[in-house]
């Protein structure tokens, strides 16, 4: 079973957005054993949206489109799949209500683009859009109607809904599916050509029909297992039976498996024992407390985060002493650490974490360039700071401390 | 003059990785006038290379690869084209020395697989990578030799600094260029169907060969204006001068050009005046603060930031009533102005904005649906609280919620 993704909008090719749809379409595709054999991207053109599905078409099953579904006139997705299909539009009252209603909420009266929206091919399914105002298509095509086109918006999270909730369900009882395998460990602290060869001869002996791969990124590999049409249990418990060797070839680089982020980790070993947490920022600015609270659940154990750009925020909010300041800089081991304690002692949490740094451009001295940043760890059982350089250019600092400063909490856990 | 963009990796097509570096790659072409025609991502596979990059050559003047080198066995693109060109790999020694001393500086010895990165294809011109230890390889190709396949390190930063310092000036030597011009006024608070109709005579009016593209994200719409295969200079005045016809349309709704935010007009407002920022986050978590210290210079303004996620942090380090609370709940009219009220005292900036929601997925009830959320704003002269219902999507929620409070802070400060 294969499928073809296509995304459509000139943004794309022209370099002015970030495609992150095809990467869920591409996870649930996988999850559901759908092999994802391209990933097209074309222009909002006629004759490149049609000249790609057909081929899409060919060569797969299954074609997932994205964009070009919005109410102006630079959206012609639905009006040429709909020519395409020969199929006429029309006015359909349920979606036309749903549109209204949401609009409503908004304030803003439905108008005739809006009409428009509700026009939907009359050969397709419609795909209930229940967070935006486009609906999804479902079109059965081939000769013996045994292929599909499904066709969606190009708002990430209105797509990730409809993938969810109504494409996958019906992908699942119209196609008999095999499985796919997919597991991938997580290393640091090792460079790719080092680690590919301290396990080389796991490597060459992996079973037949496992493919590993190496994906790496600053202080991360990630190494992926694959097996394709297969029993997918049997697999899965090979797969596990692999990675158990590996560990013990590298314990120490190991950091977990599929998606698990420190963030994560942190945030269920917070819930696990009801303990809690503050974040006291300066040079991430918001980036760690952002990190946690954007996982749901979060309220459970996150109180409160402060952001003391300004040394008077430090004194008043968090009781950092001003003349350590004045003394050792805004940015120094003890600031980190009363920034902590003032953290935990203001909101009082549990746990605390904080950091203090330069994250440039300008700021930086001899003594102390741009990319210094302390960071302060405050816990029931007491308080230190450490530093670490972070970087040199001011997103890759404030991303690096983040995840620096939330893996101090992780070791203060697992401790 | 037509190029296409092969991005090869099974980590694009299972859903592992954003692919962000055929944003670059496009940014770079188009900036050049080379239209990206299609944009195509396939796996780590030889035949699926192959097909694609024929297919590449027959529809475009160039094509550029990005992906595959690496020094580990799942890494075939080299292979793949040498064979495709039939050509021979050779040790080539400046690259060698290259990886060793890069390799070298990280403490790591050179060992048999940086050694085969130091294997070329004869027939290729080698793409000296300064950044990494995989060289990019450009083959001229075609019947008449007429055509370019590159092939670039997926790494993102190696390939941004191969593109930007061998691939362009070779294509700008190498092939005649036209030029294309876009350009994006940015506009906010103006949904999308309102403004296409608002301005819908413009559109209509608009020249021959000028497309106008809408880009819509949370309280932004983005409207590009394109023109293909022109005279620049002459073309740039052409859109100037539209957008100067569209500014007069819609005088209130226009943040800037380009990559303009509504953050970034805040921050230079209050850059401009000295006048501070202050901020209070219940459901947006940390966001707010977040987009004002990823700027450079915020610290000029931005005095503290303050996550209140528990009541408790509400009252203790905000000052909120605790009676506010427990009468009209954590997301109501006093609680959001009260925060605002808070963060300005506690801090001693001169503006504050607060958020206070039901970020969900749960928490919400028939009264305060999942979405609900108040906005405070304190200035110098008074204080007051909206509400605006964010959406049903925790991160669409975080993302609406963030940009309507900023643009709370805007609309304070152009008063």
């Amino acid at each position: 079973m294969k499928a073809t993704v296509v995304t459509i909008g000139d943004e794309i090719l022209i370099g002015q957005i970030v495609d992150t749809n095809t990467v869920s379409i591409a996870r649930h595709l996988n999850s559901a054993g759908i092999t994802v054999a391209e990933k097209i991207s074309v222009a909002d053109d006629a004759d490149a949206i049609c000249d790609t599905v057909r081929r899409a078409l060919s060569a797969s099953d299954l074609v997932i489109i994205t964009g070009g579904l919005g109410p102006t006139k630079d959206d012609i997705t639905k009006y040429t799949l709909a020519e395409m299909f020969g199929s006429r539009l029309i006015y359909n009252e349920t979606e036309a209500e749903h549109i209204r209603t949401l609009l409503a909420r908004r304030g803003i009266e439905f108008g005739q683009l809006n009409r428009s929206q509700a026009m939907v091919p009359e050969c397709c399914t419609v795909l209930h859009n229940a967070h935006g105002t486009a609906p999804g298509m479902w079109f059965d095509c081939g000769d013996d109607r045994s292929k599909v086109v499904v066709s969606l918006p190009g708002v990430p999270f209105e797509m990730e809904h409809l993938m969810q909730d109504e494409v996958m369900p019906r992908i699942k009882s119209r196609f008999e599916l095999h499985s796919i395998v997919h597991r991938t460990m997580i290393t640091r602290g090792i460079a790719e050509s080092v680690l590919a060869a301290t396990i080389a001869s796991w490597e060459d002996a992996l079973p037949a029909g496992v493919k590993l791969a190496y994906l790496p990124s600053p202080n991360i590999v990630r190494l992926r297992l694959s097996a394709y049409d297969v029993d997918g249990r049997q697999m899965s418990a090979v797969i596990d039976n692999e990675f158990s060797k590996l560990y013990n070839i590298i314990p120490d680089n190991i950091v977990g498996f599929e998606d698990a982020t420190v963030e994560r980790l942190v945030h269920e070993l917070l819930t696990q024992r009801g303990a809690t947490l503050a974040v006291a920022e300066s040079c991430t600015g918001g980036a760690i407390a952002s990190k946690f609270t954007a996982m749901a659940g979060a309220s459970a154990y996150f109180m409160c985060g402060v952001v003391s750009y300004s040394n008077e925020s430090k004194r008043d909010v968090l009781g950092v002493d001003m003349n350590a300041i004045e003394r050792d800089g805004a940015v120094s081991e003890i600031v980190a650490r009363q920034m902590a304690e003032g953290a935990r002692r203001v909101s009082g949490a549990d746990y605390a974490v904080s950091t203090t740094g330069i994250a440039g451009p300008t700021g930086g001295s001899r003594n102390k360039p741009v990319g210094t940043v302390w960071f302060g760890i405050a816990t029931p059982h007491g308080s230190y700071a450490v530093m670490r350089n972070s970087g040199t250019d001011r997103g890759q600092i404030i991303a690096r401390a983040s995840a620096y400063a939330i893996e101090l909490l992780l070791k203060e856990l697992t401790k």
